[in-house]
């Protein structure tokens, strides 16, 4: 206890009274994950507003052994923001620390604080005439330190890259409170290892990401949206093909969704509509953008559509004439989780495969989950331009009544749809990450030496293991020291 | 010496004795860098064919503890792949292992042995109409191991990223021998952290890579090429800002040449001519590249540089009407190492910067060289649309007839380029790497936190010491053994 008072007071010493929370009650919303399945406990949530005062926490935390869980907006899907339940873990939260450190037009870049909002880099790359291209669900609450730590994906991956590609340097706390300033602005750097690219997509468990500098792009000027109907999946990825050759670089989405999903959100979200009148097995939502001028990208679009449709690839389109039009449209697949929340209890899954095999993995999926689970509707929605492809198994929600038969049925979905994913040499956390939801499926799902490889990573920066621990490695690797056999 | 016997004995059952070189004569291309500044010794060159064999041979080397040094095209440009002097290590050219293992065409990868030419890959790529787009001076000779080690750059990273931004998936052999397979094709893969990373661009000091899964882009379809006359840096950088908004994502390369330069490449390479008029102090050479159909490039260009011209930001430009006028224009480009060499010796530099401080680096470096070394010729070539910009001191042949003199007052301008290059928060080496050229230079100008993390993971992961020894990492750095202060 008096461990615990010295601790508290020391961390006061650093950022003020005011911006320590060790209230049950206030800590509570940064104890469970935005969706509720974790809860946690902690002995303090810490506010800081520096770089400096981060590492000072994390130096008086490393002294005393005392885990650090960081935490950015909170809006992960894995768990990997909660502290466990022992209630000995400081929760580091970044949300104070959010400030614009500066854009430069000419290199194209932004260096940002960790907890800078991502609709709020997003706007000071707009005002600036620049796209910052990395967009979410969850972008009006996301921290830029969250969206590095998890590689955030998204839908804009296919013109633009993951997080990781839109990262030039970042600056970040060590285990033991050093700082390191990665902070560089430059396109090109071949000075040693790129050690950025380990804090990237780590999940806080090398180390605490306090700013970045992003890369900026040019603000697209020209816009096209359509919605498409297609008979198949095949016939989406021969779509997409098509458009390659005639759209070029300037497809910046391509989101298919099946019509077991559009059913779900036309009955549940008030005030959609379906645009087109076909009824197909699936959709397809596409985005054309171009930043030159004012180029006629519908009528690019009309035409490759036409041509589409003439040659059999798809069963009808409609091209929005305006941009509520576009975001109508785009409304529709922005509300598969609150539509899917309000019909029934469902399994979800993140998978990508090489997207040569989607189709076999969308074959092979609905027909086991047909035979062994004909009671689950099988939806399937996602960014199947870059492979990844969420497939969905929604049960009636008094399923989960029986909460144990609930669970045990949903084991038994993932391992069925893992075990797909993992023969068609694909992965089963596309965008998500692992956090404290996909550490036993990282287990085994992964190559033993390449475990080996991540746990030796993870011992040589945080010996003491009290960075973000439980999170990513799995238990099994605790004993882990070095890479040797 | 029977110790060396039985070590080429057994490497001999690996690969076959007509697969390993003993001899000095034969063994003399593979000893020497291909500029002929650094020279070394082995106890035998061996070209194994397989992964397989690549892994054992590192296998037998590891019990033996002898340094094996991994060597591709040998086209490096910091010696990275030539052995030390000591006559012990064994050098593994991966040149027989040079098969494209596959091309996916939905998936929009190739993947490939480490040993492939670049070229090769670039056809194997046009002949499915698809872009490989890395190019490089030494793309006939250099491999994709070798691309993939340097992280190289080349004229199109502007457009499609440095060599690390084109790779998913990567085959590694472990400095013990074992084989790492991350050979994936998957766009989005959040599963731990990134691996392949810490292999791309470690110079083979940590592993040696076999295989890899490239990216692959759209085949452009529409090309247009023009040479600008530019009264400035700032004017240049002017233009590729007006271009991103009238040209967009067109913009394939953006390169600068300053007129000290175009004046030795036209005195000294027969059949060169400037396709313009005016005189200016810098040149541009600028690609637009669009892979939708057949878009009049040509016009968009034309227009924006009638634009560029009447707004005063360059004082005169050229269109290629050809594809043989493009490649004239380029020519004159590609044609600058070879004019320097027959001109006079120089004194060069692989610098990046934020590429709003281009300007001050230009000045400031032509300002101090002007100062101190008035019979130095000053010439600025480069990548400017990406921050990188070689700077080269070129003075009469006859200063190289006092070596030491020469090299004395090599040393003390690199001294000067670097202290600028760092006062300006650049990279010393933007593209090239360290190898052995650079190591000092790195222990110099990079934080000794990060070097302190360089120096653990290459601990971790070749304990031994074996794996291309005396490259990248500093002298100074060889007592590091863990991340502690």
């Amino acid at each position: 206890m008096t461990q615990a008072v010295n601790l508290i007071s020391a961390l006061a010493g650093v950022v003020g009274t005011t911006n320590i929370i060790t209230n049950d009650d206030e800590m509570l919303p940064f104890l469970v994950d935005w969706r509720g399945r974790y809860r946690g406990r902690a002995q303090i949530v810490i506010r800081p507003r520096t770089t400096e005062e981060v590492a000072a926490v994390v130096r008086l935390c490393a002294e005393r052994r005392v885990p650090i869980v960081p935490q950015g907006g909170n809006t992960g899907m894995c768990g990997g923001a909660t502290p466990d339940d022992s209630g000995y873990a400081v929760v580091v939260n970044l949300g104070r620390m959010n400030r614009i450190r500066g854009l430069d037009l000419d290199t194209n870049a932004i260096t940002v604080d960790a907890g800078c909002v991502l609709a709020d880099v997003q706007r000071a790359a707009s005002e600036a005439d620049r796209l910052f291209p990395m967009g979410l669900g969850s972008e009006g609450t996301c921290q830029i330190g969250g969206n590095i730590s998890t590689n955030s994906g998204g839908t804009a991956v296919l013109r633009y890259g993951n997080m990781r590609e839109l990262v030039l340097g970042l600056e970040a706390v060590l285990p033991d409170g050093r700082i390191w300033d990665g902070l560089r602005a430059l396109r090109k750097d071949n000075t040693g290892y790129d050690l950025k690219q380990l804090f990237i997509g780590a999940e806080g468990t090398l180390g605490l990401v306090t700013g970045a500098v992003l890369k900026l792009f040019p603000k697209p000027t020209a816009m096209a949206t359509a919605l498409v109907a297609v008979h198949s999946v095949e016939g989406a990825l021969r779509l997409l093909s098509a458009l390659r050759g005639t759209c070029g670089e300037r497809i910046s989405a391509f989101e298919i969704m099946s019509d077991s999903e559009m059913e779900i959100v036309l009955r549940q979200i008030p005030g959609t509509i379906k645009p087109i009148d076909a009824t197909a097995p699936f959709y397809v939502f596409l985005d054309l953008a171009d930043s030159a001028g004012d180029l006629d990208l519908a009528g690019t679009l009309e035409r490759a559509l036409a041509n589409a449709l003439d040659g059999g690839l798809i069963s009808d389109a409609v091209i929005a004439s305006s941009s509520s039009q576009a975001a109508a449209i785009w409304r529709l697949r922005h509300s598969v989780s609150e539509a899917n929340k309000k019909e029934g209890v469902s399994v979800s899954h993140d998978t990508s495969v090489p997207i040569s095999r989607i189709p076999e993995f969308v074959r092979r999926v609905s027909s086991e989950m047909a035979s062994q689970y004909p009671n689950a509707r099988r939806i399937f929605v996602g960014h199947i331009g870059d492979g990844n492809i969420h497939f969905v198994a929604l049960f009636p929600k008094s399923l989960a009544d029986d909460l144990d038969t609930f669970e045990k049925a949903a084991l038994s979905i993932n391992r069925l749809v893992h075990d797909i994913t993992a023969s068609l040499d694909g992965s089963i956390s596309a965008e998500h990450g692992i956090g404290q939801s996909n550490r036993k499926l990282l287990a085994r799902y992964t190559d033993p030496l390449e475990l080996k490889m991540m746990a030796a990573i993870k011992r040589l920066f945080d010996p003491l293991n009290i960075m973000n621990p439980g999170k990513v490695m799995p238990d099994v690797l605790d004993g882990e020291i070095s890479l040797e056999t």
